[in-house]
């Protein structure tokens, strides 16, 4: 049966990147090698590299605007620490928002290099809103944020402009809608939602931003030694590189961002309908501030989840249920998720609708 | 034609790794799913980092002992500062062993923590030899070598008795020969050599040597966060973890680490014998201290590379150029390498050596 993968990440890629990776895996370009067994110095995997690195960066419109493009390990978790490594100037201080989990977590590890500003929060209401009304101190080392928020189902739709630099945690939503990137001066993302599987992280950063905290960087977390060495310092992690390479191709031959954002557009709409008429479901997010890449909702009455569990799981879907913190559903709709997939999911909440109303229930 | 994948790393891994890592990306465990688009948190995948780790610690004899065993990311590189960061206390120092280019890169990241002790190096014969009268300060928090240096063709054939914790960064030999694992208190290694692809790093640690230091760790630094989030502090390396736990596997149903050292004394002792007695070649390497996974040789007369390297890329044989720093050639011989494409490389010496005895060359 049809499978219908709403996971909130690692998530459903296009079948062509499983297709295309399994046959590298195989024979790669035709060499009689395997992609996991070539050398990464190898002039196949450096153009992969290469390609993948120019990609993100014409993607996103940032092509010779100053800013270089890593492909990097250790998720986005490692960035959280590299951000204040590589931003925080000695006895400096940095402006953080908190959207969530992950921005909690970013703010943490910052914490341990120096002052650490929480601007707003939504933390007291369960991170159900993106806080809007804040100031930023002009004298900050950097501003960061988080784009989308996967466990809560929030988004920022608008971001702040300002005269330090922009630091953005993309994972869940990079590649989804048409921003204007040049307003950031660091993006980076964990690949595991719209870029590729997990094990590589992407870092997009304005060069002109480094090298200005007098902090002693160990080498693996020095960005500018990363740029140095052409996002090869040390052997990357070739596999999910490549795959990262594949999903963008994927995107660029489907017209880009702007093209993906309208399909995204559609998905997150028809499903949001459906969450607002159908009297059985109410969403959990602050309307305005809906993600439309993780859609969370709850049955009115949670007595009703084994029937309605039963009826999804039968229609081929996997992955709905909501993270821990917030309980109920998470409809995770990533670039590769088809608008088929979303009907599915759309009629099985009318079926179950329909099953509810002629129930004594 | 057959291919030799003579590459030092990423490098040849067993055909079964390949084949079934590449029927996991187009559908894993017959769920109708790839292993690339499912959560990490699933059953299926919770239960391949749980038997990788298990399998890790069962081949080296670790089981039961103390140990524990991460898959983590960043490569052997983010342990060189993970180490010190974990071990060495706050005024405390360390003891290095420079056998190569690893170490040297090591010793590198640790000067930044603290008082670095190189107790010996052999740097300056170029790192031809394994230093052996040296001695490890009974006060240093820790002293770390390198077991194989693949650049330079050696290999540490014992390690010191010591009262302190043992680290040993083992990425171009673990899995290869049996050895008292016990002896050490802490062996990181990069996957891709014996292990599996580029993406996963191995860390094998005694679990009462962490907690130690009095340093404020950041999280995704930090062993002990690492060991009680059970290898998922954060999104693992998916695929990598898979690939190397495959390999692991082929390695345990071979016959485990003796059986794999029996085929490996076999591979070099061919090899080895065939640069000694061929009077157009000569070895890099003191011959003590030869790498059983790193043969490095020369050709006495440069001016016939040529001719020599024509011959064995007609033969199928790739990857055989030595390091820029050591020059001539190099011949690795990981796990995953047959007996056959050694007797391939043995013939190509001997066919170049009457070649060449038959020209005026």
């Amino acid at each position: 049966m049809k499978k219908h993968n709403y996971s909130a990440g690692p998530c459903i890629l296009p079948q062509e990147v499983f297709e295309k990776s399994a046959q590298a895996i195989l024979d790669f370009n035709q060499s009689g090698l395997s992609l996991l067994e070539i050398s990464h110095r190898s002039k196949d995997f450096v153009a992969v590299m290469d390609e993948a690195r120019a990609l993100a960066l014409e993607l996103l419109g940032l092509t010779n605007k100053g800013y270089q493009a890593l492909f990097l390990a250790g998720g986005a978790s490692l960035e959280f620490l590299m951000v204040p490594f590589n931003l925080m100037k000695e006895n400096g201080k940095a402006a953080y928002l908190e959207t969530g989990t992950w921005a909690s977590n970013a703010i943490k590890e910052a914490k341990s290099f120096g002052e650490t500003l929480v601007v707003a929060s939504s933390k007291e209401s369960n991170f159900n809103y993106i806080p809007k009304d804040y100031t930023v101190p002009a004298d900050a080392d950097y501003f960061h944020c988080t784009s989308n928020n996967t466990i809560f189902g929030t988004q920022m739709k608008t971001f702040p402009e300002l005269d330090i630099p922009v630091v953005c945690d993309m994972s869940s939503d990079i590649f989804s809608r048409v921003l204007d990137f040049t307003k950031f001066d660091l993006i980076y993302a964990g690949a595991q939602k719209n870029m590729g599987p997990a094990g590589a992280t992407l870092v997009v950063v304005k060069e002109s931003i480094l090298a200005k905290t007098g902090r002693n960087i160990p080498s693996m977390l020095d960005y500018e030694k990363h740029i140095k060495a052409d996002s090869m310092y040390n052997t990357p992690p070739v596999f999910p590189v490549y795959a990262s390479l594949l999903t963008l191709q994927w995107l660029k031959n489907l017209g880009g961002i702007e093209a993906i954002e309208r399909i995204n557009n559609e998905k997150a709409a028809l499903l949001y309908a459906e969450i607002d008429r159908n009297p059985y479901f109410e969403g959990t997010a602050n309307v305005a501030d809906r993600s439309h890449m993780n859609a969370t909702f709850l049955l009115k009455n949670q007595e009703q989840a084994p029937i309605f569990d039963a009826l999804w799981k039968a229609a081929g879907i996997s992955g709905l249920p909501g993270h821990r913190s917030v309980g109920g559903y998470r409809a995770s709709m990533y670039n590769a998720l088809p608008l088929e997939s979303v009907q599915v999911l759309v009629n099985v909440m009318q079926d179950f609708e329909q099953k509810m109303s002629e129930s004594n229930f």
